[in-house]
């Protein structure tokens, strides 16, 4: 194979460079490295023969072809990966090295473009979380796909998906991202450090840090979500466990397949994944005290220039011996 | 500041990606916090305070503008920083901040199609350098600029590159890179392997691994090279240290400044920098011994298609008790 053949990523649009960011196979190695994301896959699909046997499989998003493999192991009658970037030429390749062409077929292309061979599939996979689950709005794709394909009682691997919130003591990385702007070499830069602010730190958050329980702000059940859901506004309630300054709230989600039961989470308290957490730091640090209830609302919705991006809008009281704290911030995710 | 304002980057064209790519704040965190970059450019400039008192500067590519500043502290009269990407915004927020706008103007736009207001300037300063030093090519607009702008007998800062070549062990590395690819969780992904072998390694080398002195493979005098030098052909000897087997060839690079003696090297023994060092792996390892000679020669070209991306063409031979051992490999950066 001359590798310079599959390098068709030079002729795009802007429209396709997303399709195309993912060409580059290093992110593909850093998913596949991903035991907890790829191995919780493969438990849930291979734990799960009884459900995929002699099935009609479609994977949206099928990258290097893996989960579409793990599904042909646990005996699907056929599987189709739709794929858009040019991962899809190296899955097409991957398939026939495992000698596996007869019972999965690549397509190369967008889901809401391509016509699949069958009208109907038993079961859709998908891995479409991003950063704070909902970045680059992948599972608006997967709606799509399920309200077109997927049968009447079929199954979605994974069907359930929970957003979490926690608070966090940072004093050290607050120093070293925010304030670091102050004084760089002797210069200020509070420009960027208003940028800092409001773009949230994609970051692994050590499990000494969270100085709250934790909160769902989003139980998403994917065999009924609709599109006009995934721009919500949610409360929770934090309940302080320490006495500490809060820096920052942090965000995290929790993954649940069908069948015999297999989870995964992303929190800090868990084995590290490449989606990590995500940090939204406060302009200003909190002083919490044990026992302590915090009270917000978060507003998360799509960047309507550009659906791949997140608005977050955090709002946040605390009542503390009749002396009010307040803290209202946006960020965007991009 | 609203940040959202500065977020001019969602309608552009693909030609302008490369331009914005650098918007995003993080790789000026990454940049301004490699203090082996930002402290050589500062040393070399306020060490140098007697060459630019009272001069005009031009700094191509001037990012958040903290070298138009530096330049402005060792007593520059009007520093000009020209910039493309969104960043320039920022800049001009940060010489604001500073109150420095008398001194320093930001230019938005490409150094090919912007008017300064000057004939001629003293000093250009430029931090241009990529991975394996040309990846991204920027380079060529320095020469640009140079050939419009310096006045004859100007400096540039810095005036001096080497491109630098040795030989490493990297036994665990490769089979976690390389092999990697032929057992992905029971299944062969041979065709990613071609990629991983393709695509060189920009990646920390320990200290540790070298078993070959160092080689120049491109010794660049910036006050004369002309854009046609770049693609260049370049033949190398490295001598074994040690017994060893040789996975893959390193390029790191060494920089020089004009004036009083300021330098910095990427080499795997000197402080790590946010250019790491480019790692060409070899299909298969070569056995070495402790006293021979590796000759070979080096081939590195812009690609046609996307001048940013870099071919670079290895081939190697060593001469063992008569015995002929050759390399030949084919790379590109992208």
């Amino acid at each position: 194979m001359d590798p310079t053949q599959s390098a068709d990523t030079k002729d795009l649009t802007c429209k396709d460079y997303y399709f195309d960011s993912y060409a580059h196979f290093g992110i593909h190695e850093e998913m596949l490295k991903d035991q907890v994301r790829t191995l919780s896959y493969r438990n849930a699909i291979l734990g799960n023969r009884d459900l995929f046997e002699g099935k009609i499989v479609l994977e949206v998003g099928a990258g290097t072809g893996i989960m579409c493999m793990f599904a042909a192991q646990a005996g699907a009658k056929h599987v189709y990966g739709i794929e858009c970037s040019a991962i899809a030429n190296q899955a097409v390749e991957i398939i026939k090295e495992n000698h596996l062409e007869d019972v999965i077929t690549i397509i190369k292309g967008k889901v809401e473009e391509v016509t699949l061979p069958v009208e109907k599939v038993d079961i859709i996979i998908s891995e479409w979380m991003g950063y704070f689950l909902f970045y680059e709005s992948m599972l608006d794709t997967v709606i799509y796909a399920r309200d077109k394909w997927l049968k009447e009682g079929g199954l979605i691997f994974p069907d359930r998906a929970k957003l979490m919130l926690l608070g966090i003591e940072d004093e050290d990385y607050h120093h070293r991202t925010i304030d670091f702007w102050d004084n760089v070499y002797g210069f200020k830069m509070n420009t960027i450090k208003e940028i800092a602010l409001f773009e949230p730190l994609v970051d692994v958050v050590p499990d000494t840090q969270p100085i709250t329980d934790s909160c769902c702000i989003f139980d998403l059940d994917i065999n009924t979500v609709k599109k006009e859901d995934l721009n919500f506004t949610s409360p929770f309630k934090l309940n302080c466990k320490y006495s500490e300054y809060m820096y920052a709230l942090v965000g995290y989600f929790d993954i649940f397949f069908p069948g015999k039961e297999v989870s995964f989470s992303t929190s800090p308290y868990d084995r590290e994944t490449h989606w990590k957490q995500t940090v939204f730091y406060f302009r200003d640090k909190i002083w919490c005290c044990c026992g302590d209830v915090l009270e917000g609302t978060v507003e998360c919705k799509k960047v309507e220039k550009n659906p791949r991006d997140l608005d977050v809008h955090f709002s946040l009281q605390l009542n503390q011996k009749g002396h009010l704290i307040t803290m209202d911030q946006k960020y965007r995710i991009r």
